[in-house]
């Protein structure tokens, strides 16, 4: 049984935020429950960017009731004017008379100051309740606001033996129906996908959210560093913005055919590759906020090798293909057993019989 | 709280079976609960091979108070005159009044005629009650008693990319402690441990238990065709009983060499490599009815793509050492995904920041 407790009515914001997952762009999921006399009065999350935030949500559903309330919120107040007015200033406005934070907001722009005009009003402030949790849900929010450049999360299908395709090239599929629905719960929230143009060459994927309900389509992004993608390519149809990272080397006719085709191009570096670094910084100044890579063994094993992952979500099939067949992890690796790259907070979860290893590259070990 | 009802007896004589695990020999792993009168007056595992059956030590305990008594017995109470005599006479003559079984015997000398005899005496006899956990703690038993063959289970650490080295051959350690300790308690719980002589050249195991309590050793096993093994190797050295696994194509003056050093060798088959089905009939000859494979990617991948594999049990570290390392699995694999080696009855446990990922290869999918 979950005892009524303070904890109890976080979480609840919690949950409420994580609904959100997906759909607030670079805004951070927040979630907000107003408490008064024994019983909730206000529930409220952020849901859209530039749209009211979770304090400004739960309020307006409290009313009256707000006065002499305790409101429960994951992440600080903001106490600046963005695209709406600071939350900080409606709490002390509506009488709130208590306010629990689950995290600081690590936007250079609120951090700590959000707290300060509330204690400085007189309201009794707590900070720290499942902080762990708030600032997991946000992870990739708070790499972004503080660096411009995107989170980045590695998504892949394995056998145990580690390939993503048999000696000949199959891949369809490596797991099953559970695990593919996750993948695409893993589109909808995050701002973009990214493949390399290897992946449009074999498969043709049309990189969009297909679910039970309608999701939201993440940004498609291709690196292909001699623009080789086809103009017919399912990936430029339009039913979601798509970028295509390129190089100097790329033609300018094929540039222009691409463009016409309906994508952004980006020429990132002089080559033979892309610079993924300077790429990530490019979709950072675009409002890209987090990126899923769906790319294969050679992308994945230039990210890892470069640095640039964050996080890798890696769902194992209970399958063997033995030897011959491509890996997921294309880089040349360590000498020594003790330099392979680590990942930390390992977690597992079951999808039908796959399941997914969740880990984050442990800082300084970069194969 | 466990209720206390049939199932809790049976549990009960099921833990102390599975106690015993690895000091039974060829023999299984059984136990006995007696009750009377709402009290437990007996309880018995089989401990070892050639000694008392579990009901045996169960009905000792008992004393007087067997007169009237249910009894709980994992396996089928046998029927024949072997080692020891037989314990459905036994429990007649006890004149206990109810046995409920969990699994039948699949010993051709049992198979059903041990609960024949107890219904004939007019004992009330119930069969089935958590029989799958009983099948499942003798899986080895229940191979090896039918068909002569050792159980053959695959043991491996690799990293999340299938490897079990870095590219230079580096490999100590993968996983960490939790996980080589569940390794040396498989050891104990294995009749033999058997590995390739590549890695006796490599690494120069000794092949033995090591645990925080005194296990026992394993018969140690090197597959070596053409007797490559050094006179020093540790594997022969007196902590246990060895067998060289070899072909008609080693040296007779090698030959006599290692059996000089302590250990027995066993030619199978005219080469170029080991006849591993050939092998392990030999073994199971000599009274082996379980087989730990400790071996490297190439004995693994021989023994999948032979079909001569029932378990695999994985252990996976969350790290990863890129594409050009060596495979925990070598063996020239299928066409097409769909017709990957594919594991079913797949489980997950977790041994400090490693994991297990235990599987049984699906019948007619051999690669």
């Amino acid at each position: 049984m979950e005892l009524l407790n303070d904890e109890f009515y976080m979480r609840l914001a919690l949950n409420a935020a994580a609904g959100a997952a997906g759909q607030t762009g670079i805004n951070p999921m927040v979630g907000c429950v107003v408490v008064n006399d024994g019983r909730i009065v206000g529930i409220g999350a952020h849901l859209k960017r530039g749209e009211g935030h979770a304090e400004v949500h739960a309020l307006n559903m409290a009313g009256d009731n707000a006065r002499g309330a305790a409101a429960y919120v994951t992440l600080e107040p903001c106490s600046h004017h963005g695209r709406t007015p600071p939350c900080s200033d409606r709490l002390i406005r509506e009488g709130v008379k208590r306010v629990v934070v689950a995290a600081m907001d690590p936007n250079p722009a609120v951090a700590g100051r959000g707290l300060e005009k509330l204690r400085a009003a007189g309201i009794d402030v707590e900070v720290g309740l499942l902080g762990e949790q708030s600032r997991k849900l946000n992870e990739a929010f708070n790499k972004y606001i503080v660096t411009g450049i995107p989170f980045v999360t590695i998504k892949t299908a394995l056998t145990l033996d580690g390939r993503i395709a048999t000696k000949t090239g199959s891949s369809k599929w490596i797991t099953g129906p559970a695990a593919r629905e996750a993948v695409h719960t893993l589109r909808h929230r995050h701002n973009a996908i990214m493949v390399g143009v290897g992946t449009v060459l074999a498969d043709d994927p049309e990189l969009t959210t297909r679910l039970s309900v309608p999701g939201l389509h993440p940004v498609r992004v291709v690196v292909d560093s001699m623009l080789r993608i086809p103009d017919h390519a399912r990936v430029l149809n339009g039913e979601a913005r798509t970028i295509v990272l390129t190089t100097a080397q790329a033609q300018a006719a094929r540039i222009e055919a691409v463009q016409a085709a309906g994508a952004e191009v980006i020429v990132c570096g002089d080559g033979p590759r892309v610079d993924l670094r300077a790429a990530l910084e490019e979709l950072g100044k675009r409002e890209i906020g987090s990126v899923l890579v769906e790319g294969g063994g050679v992308l994945n094993g230039s990210l890892l090798k470069a640095g640039l992952v964050d996080k890798l979500m890696l769902f194992y099939a209970p399958k063997l293909v033995g030897g011959a067949a491509p890996s997921g992890f294309e880089f040349d690796g360590p000498e020594a057993m003790s330099g392979a790259l680590q990942l930390e907070n390992v977690t597992i979860e079951r999808y039908g019989g796959d399941w997914c290893v969740t880990g984050y590259p442990a800082a300084g070990r970069e194969g």
